[in-house]
């Protein structure tokens, strides 16, 4: 079958690979779509990063480069291991993608993605969803209804990431929200947050990005630092309260400080995006107003919410798609896109084998 | 009547001044005994930073400089103002010395101190403990047993400052504490988690202050980060975990920076000292291990805790208080020490008029 594999940095080949096998306990999927990730580019551009180096085996899966990438995508059930009676040859999934010791419990509230040497399908092995097929752990296979289309579904995975920084700030509906960026995680949040009750405030810069916040309705309002003074528009909109919670989704250190400045006495700033340098934080002001500065990393028991959300029709993901492309076009189509025209694009989908 | 009165930066005087009205709702005090706050040595040294300068009237008291000094002391009822029915002259007391605008709700799970224009009695205006009486409003009065020695139940104040930090912590029984440095509060903030069934470590490079945690018994470990790798040691005695909560009480980066490594992925990381100036942080290990970074100020609803906590025994603050003094000695013998021999004094006690 094809699959994506990343071979070192700026080395991602379309190669011919054996199907796996579906072993006692996992599920064999038929991936349908699979999304290409902000960390998915990194590796590429500047990896490897959770990626673990040739001839340098990951402690859990054994496995190093080249391995299959993706890690957001959905499918169709086309076989299931011995031991696995709880889901069937045809039902629509998508994967929570998660590489973790076997003896770390996984059950609700265990905080099982802060395990020791965590990483994930389509980095750290074990397959990934840009191939033809992938055999996962039943564990991570997330059964969905067929309301939601396949193309859409292959977003759940980074619309649970922004599931899981709402759960992390511990807001709720009525509260006033202030996202500082509208990238792909910002609006993906934006809309958990929307569809919880919040009132929304997306700080961005790009006219492009604006224009999707806009048309995809997440935002109660759009404000552009380079036009506004962000704070003190937050303190117009709350009447002086400053916002509930606040989410930094762009690891620049001017917007960290404008949420820490606009969050009310007693707020929550839940740091979403990975900083690559240290940050600088006005701790004078996290201590006079009591904030707390959380951070927040992937998921932990919220896909079966996120997967609710979207079903429910809370949450529509079409306008998040800008691109869908083969998977032959990868690198020419995909990652190129990301790197020269970042701003306009939002997911690009693949599909691995046209249907 | 005698009064430490800051007039201006390196200008406190004790002077006469009238003795205070006990209004409706307030409660006259004899003070016994009143600690010197750091607070209290940045006015001298480097404000007014609390005090409203003079001429610039604080909104909620009204007063700017000059103002008595002193927000840590105790003392006995000898009047009550109309309408005070639940407390009586001879009582002892301490007093929790805030200065909150009237409409503000005090009650249970109100964050009462974090309101817009909050200051403290003795700093803000409202008299001060560093004179012989002062009048309180009821609600901030708080009774004590007899049981407390006056001299100790000076403490209580900087105590409630510790156990303020320990809510904002989340910590429980069992836990792991890193304390970062061994000053006053650090100090008193260990004793508030040892009485709370916590394993203390704490930090500290002073010799001076290493053995006063020692000789107070409130360290489980006391490591010193130029002698070993305070990281290391925090694994070893945790079995590789990492500290269930830190405190950072030295607004020092590298000690911040010791204290995010060391703490456990889902960890509490609380910010208690006040920075002058931004701090750096880490925030890709905030974001991976999920850490809370939690500012911590004064206290809100803690006294009634805290003075429990030493009614039964379970915190003994004799070895906190270093040195007793006289008012008119208060800058030639208090200021002085702790400007030129911070390390030994960890609390010196000011006695308004001798009994």
């Amino acid at each position: 079958m094809k699959a994506a594999r990343f071979h070192a940095r700026g080395d991602i080949r379309i190669e011919d690979i054996p199907e796996p096998t579906v072993a006692p306990g996992t599920v064999g999927i038929d991936v349908a779509w699979c999304g290409i990730c902000g960390t998915d580019l990194h590796e590429f551009m500047e990896g490897p990063i959770f990626i673990p180096p040739c001839g340098h085996p990951h402690p859990i899966s054994g496995e190093s480069a080249p391995v299959t990438m993706g890690h957001e995508f959905s499918g169709v059930v086309y076989a299931v291991g011995e031991g696995v009676t709880d889901i069937q040859v045809g039902q629509h999934v998508v994967v929570e993608p998660y590489i973790i010791a076997d003896d770390v419990p996984t059950g609700p509230g265990e905080r099982y993605h802060l395990s020791k040497n965590m990483n994930f399908i389509g980095l750290g092995g074990r397959g990934g969803g840009l191939s033809e097929k992938i055999a996962v752990k039943r564990r991570w296979v997330h059964p969905i209804s067929n309301a939601i289309p396949l193309d859409q579904a292959a977003l759940i995975e980074p619309l649970s990431v922004g599931h899981h920084a709402y759960v992390r700030s511990g807001a709720k509906a009525g509260d006033v929200a202030l996202v500082g960026g509208g990238g792909p995680i910002g609006l993906l949040l934006a809309a958990v947050l929307k569809a919880k009750g919040l009132k929304v405030i997306i700080t961005e810069l790009s006219a492009k990005r604006k224009e999707k916040a806009r048309e995809s309705g997440v935002a109660d309002h759009i404000l552009d630092p380079s036009q506004v003074d962000v704070v003190a528009e937050v303190m117009k909109i709350t009447g002086d309260k400053g916002a509930d919670v606040a989410f930094e989704c762009t690891s620049v250190n001017k917007v960290l400080d404008q949420l820490v400045a606009a969050t009310k006495p007693g707020g929550v700033v839940v740091i979403v995006s990975i900083w690559s340098h240290p940050a600088t934080i006005n701790v004078h002001t996290v201590v006079m107003k009591e904030l707390d500065v959380r951070g927040t990393i992937a998921y932990c028991n919220d896909h079966q919410e996120t997967i609710k959300l979207v079903e429910e029709g809370k949450i529509d993901l079409t306008p998040f798609i800008t691109q869908r492309i083969q998977l032959q076009d990868l690198v020419s189509q995909g990652f190129e896109t990301l790197i020269q025209n970042n701003e306009s694009a939002v997911k690009i989908i693949v599909q691995p084998r046209l249907k």
